[in-house]
């Protein structure tokens, strides 16, 4: 059966599901947007996020990618703490901004009984041209029947 | 220096350069569509290219991208045949429909003095969902200076 | 339940199974070897898969780590002509040798109930250096149970 | 002209620079073995690093994978802060031990003028198989001639 293409999970329900399941890093992301099969998602920028010279670090870029397409499927399919990232490719075409935060917006392409996958796209805030590309599968759980 | 955003090969000169340099799968392909950053391109779906059950076959899909992705870039630069693809990304989303061409969209997100970053998608005509999204990179070979 | 490491299918078998369900392409290629979790194939290369100036070109590289990865991943599990590549990331690391061969090694780095994991290396047939390497991953469609 | 194959930095060396141009994260990462375009790496897995449930994070994980593919990248060249990734690709294999340190070996497999490219597996001590495996490029800065 095809999947609905209406969401079950807005902004604030995406917030409150990451302070429950990911409290660690709640407090760096910000849910900017989320429409049907897209969701914008802000890193908010700070001293830990960097390397020297200001820029925003390789493991926080991929860090939000990573949430942004976990939440741009999440958003179709409701909460499931348990779909796991299975492969990610990233380009890296442009430094960072420095002393900006990053936002990013994933699309989600395919959302399959098993698989989701999404192309996101992220920039510093304020600019035109994108400082890296991702595309991101994610594995979803089988769901139990009762 | 930053490079120009106007297209300095268009739609037909585009096809000269590939039945010129690339005159074997040269009848593969059309170019549908030139603009800024962003190519166009047909995949004449013939025997040669499928698969059992009438599905385009991998090997099919990659030279679609590839020659979409290529042909963004020398949109912009002008024919160099001697740009080549060093990295391919490549997620396969849905089986292209059976009996119908293949259509690809390449954006070229970076052009560098070295390097060219894109991302396409590819769609069955008429179709509404893509069946494949690729990234692709390209090494610009340097630029003897006079 | 983990899956065996003993090889369900060996060479000669993989062999069948090719020229059953990819005719088109079965005389392209070879299977060399045959180990738990790797299998080494043969592109035989003829004109065909030629670019100007004799190189091979993309699709058949791309076509030749798909068939490894592929017969790494049935020779453990048997033949399932059902299963599909889902992701591909290609590196073109070297031009290869005009005239010559490709070698393919995939070793099979997992193999779950839903997916397989492969890394690809190929070589121009005497050559040291690789000239491209594949990641692939193959979407393994469920067993029925009776 | 060819790149020497001889080591330029050993693991003291590697770990002095890292100290010097990665203070923020150089505790993290312990520099193994080096050797001829290979370079092991450990990630002193600390609560920083983990997500709920005790495993390690996506970006430990990739930022444990940039560390190497550079290491072994600086290992053949000589330090070179300037280097900086432009492609990495991911698959999530497995889900990593909890509790236990990760040991990353990142194998050069191209180093030319403008990019080096690497291959790298990535364990859970004392495990047998993979949990990550990455395919990582960097761009590496023209040399100034004097």
């Amino acid at each position: 059966m095809a999947r609905s293409s209406e969401v079950m999970m807005d902004a604030p329900q995406l917030m409150t599901f990451m302070r429950e399941v990911f409290q660690q890093v709640a407090d760096d992301f910000n849910v900017e947007e989320v429409k049907p099969n897209e969701v914008t998602i802000r890193l908010i920028v700070s001293e830990k996020h960097l390397r020297p010279g200001g820029t925003v670090s390789g493991p926080s870029m991929f860090g939000l990618a990573d949430v942004a397409a976990y939440f741009a499927t999440l958003a179709m399919i409701g909460p499931q703490a348990l779909a796991v990232t299975t492969n990610c490719s990233l380009d890296f075409m442009r430094k960072p901004a420095a002393g900006v935060d990053l936002i990013a917006t994933a699309k989600l392409l395919k959302l399959g009984r098993q698989l989701s996958v999404s192309h996101v796209l992220i920039y510093s805030e304020g600019m035109e041209e994108p400082v890296a590309q991702a595309t991101m599968t994610y594995a979803i759980p089988p769901v139990k029947s009762l």
